[in-house]
């Protein structure tokens, strides 16, 4: 930045470096989508097309910043996870956060077109986002399991509520309707009413999507493709199977 | 957010809050946009069309945040001004930033076919962000000076580096003759060697672009109309003549 | 410090330099000392002695540290306030409050014997400090009139309650007869029951204790003497005749 | 605190909590200890009643918060380690620092004359503090490390020198001689010049003192005298021997 008189101002900016060795995850969460998902006449409770979007902008995002090390998205969010050791920026937090928030929110414009195309775009989206650090593998891995757990119960959730709303209900009386009722009466309502075997949806509603790198083979660890391939799956990564099958994430 | 047992990961989240009654700033910059210009073929030193598309997606986040009071744009980065008193999002700096950054990358992307429309748009831009606090007008304005300062500074640079450049110096060469020089001495090489007069160039590429709300008219104060009427701008605003003028915006 | 291989975990000291050109207050509070109090018999409601000692160690915290313009006490609290542009080690809060806690904190210890001849310190006593930035003097001066109203509230209530204790109600009996009653109320108890004239209190247990820098004379502005005169009054910081009076204290 | 209509600027004050999980270092350092020993005419290099003296405070800081499980002192500094799950004060960092360098100072004027009998105190001593987070057991032993390395270098270099101007040469003359020697070349200075062997000077100058509490016993894990007795030993504690000798300080 060029000099002047007026460059003292620049001592007015903060320090927001992270704490080193800590996990960093930054999550993006679309701001108003209930409305921008009705504007834009996307299917209830989940669009396959608009999950393809939020994949293909993350996927964007991780080919450009090479130290986070997985993602995990479902609905209209997103979580990052920067390697604990990565220098990226110093750390400073607002950098992180604004530039992974940024891009995603490019790619996502840009893309709609791809992932949508029959929909135009009405409405400008936009996320916001947040940078948070977790100390250890174990508090990184919760807050994984927290996402994903959250997943289910929404899509479960929110499933019922459609089915009960399409059905013929008001969205009051769905709401009432389902009010502090567990996972059991929920899956049970969905099969008797509704003819809906909840694990038979598709893996993406139920479990959201986790894009990772491809773990190095044996045989060509140096392998230019290999190294720069992504993995979306939408598989379970609460339990430690996962974790066992690709230790490289977090290595 | 559903709970669950791993909902204690919330608690790693840190409040980051920034002080009452300070004047914030969010200030956008462009990631790699050098090469991001130079992809697209934009003009040099200074693309009009690339500028109002700045512009343009300026105004979509000052339509969204009411709250911000003045924005400024130069080159690849734009500064917007939230109000000292603003309670939006508790202050929460990273929510602020985030948000602001989020919507105006969205609409640079979505307008970019307004504004270039010759051009397809080639990569995914991305800007940087952070939130700067300034306890008085005083600062803030002097915020709002080396903003606009700079603009002056790079403008005269990069106007005779590009004429230096486009009669056959090479980039080096251009460097080396520009090192050091004085304003006085760059406004001469460029009248005397390129017939261009810096004063004649657009009040744009000088002054940058200020982004504000019409004051309101005496006449009809509570006119709809008036009060969402933004004002694109290309003044001074170093000079206390601005301020004077629109004695609203600090107000 | 002496430089080897561990010398990294320096890294993980964060930056916690407090915004430019706002006042910073630290104020200090005793921790236990309704305990500490009983334990060494002092006055209730308002030891004078004890209070003398606050005064002291504040000012022996004023001596040190020059950049503090203005100190206020009441109870076991005191608030310093470094003036807006003090560039006192780097302007760290955690440097600042430290200091100024630990300074007070010794000089309470080694001036105990002066100020409380026949009373032995049977306990180790302490402090806890925090920073708090002020943007403007509106605030700032609000933060010490917030101080000084606390001061006359607790001790207007605390001069019922231990005149309704001595003569013969329980604590509990006390604390219910002056439930929610008003200033007026209270006032009018002390004078009809106990012929206190609350008005006649020391100044001190009512308005507590501020202190300043003499304002230099027009007749000998560079008297040494002079400037390192400290003054400990018991006035009204409330309204705006103490700060007519000193203008050099917020200057 | 009692109400008033100032009561809003209590809205200044910052949330200063540190990330949960991490073990918590606060470190005080003593503010002008050069200039305070030579006032009160300790021993040169070190003064073993001004070492127990801060290991008299040390242990008085351990008494009153039981969460912190280590300390490690050397010269006029002192590092105290909160466990990692400690929710003492919401894990507030001004709130921590700011009591235990209270309480230090407190302790250290209290029994100065217990330590130093025929001193008299003759200025007000006062430490600096700070709050530091290390988020795994790896790094909070290279922090611990890191300050008896200090320790080591520090009384080493320290020796040489008092050695050398008690000897006649000048401080100047001193530091010219020993700048950028090694470690061998002053245990050798010492050895041959002064017949002082370095590693037979007392373990406190040499290793510091490190405080933690008493390990529980198999015989009586419950007993009251066991568990509170706190044990100040002069050991190396960068290898692991200690470490896993005293696997509960950690856990």
């Amino acid at each position: 930045m060029a000099n002047s008189k007026y460059g003292y101002v620049k001592r007015f900016e903060a320090d927001d470096a992270v704490l080193p060795e800590c996990w960093i995850v930054v999550r993006l969460d679309g701001k108003g989508f209930t409305k921008f998902t009705a504007a834009h006449g996307l299917a209830k409770p989940s669009d396959e097309r608009a999950l393809s979007l939020m994949d293909r902008a993350a996927q964007e995002v991780m080919h450009e910043f090479r130290d986070i090390r997985i993602a995990f998205g479902e609905s209209d969010e997103y979580s990052f996870v920067f390697h604990k050791h990565t220098a990226l920026y110093g750390r400073r937090a607002s950098k992180l956060l604004s530039l992974v928030v940024s891009l995603f929110t490019a790619a996502y414009v840009r893309f709609w077109p791809h992932c949508l195309p029959d929909t135009e775009l009405q409405q400008t989206p936009c996320f916001d986002a947040r940078a948070v650090c977790y100390p250890n593998n174990k508090t990184l891995r919760d807050y994984l399991a927290w996402r994903q757990a959250d997943t289910h119960i929404n899509t479960q959730y929110n499933t019922c509520y459609w089915a009960l709303v399409n059905s013929g209900k008001s969205g009051k009386e769905a709401q009432e309707y389902l009010k502090g009722t567990q996972t059991a009466f929920k899956n049970e309502l969905l099969y008797r009413e509704f003819k809906i075997n909840y694990n038979e949806l598709p893996a993406r509603f139920r479990k959201g999507s986790v894009v990772f790198w491809k773990p190095p083979t044996s045989l060509d660890p140096s392998s230019r493709s290999q190294k720069h391939a992504l993995m979306v799956q939408h598989e379970d990564i609460i339990k430690d199977a996962f974790w066992e099958q690709y230790p490289h994430i977090l290595s």
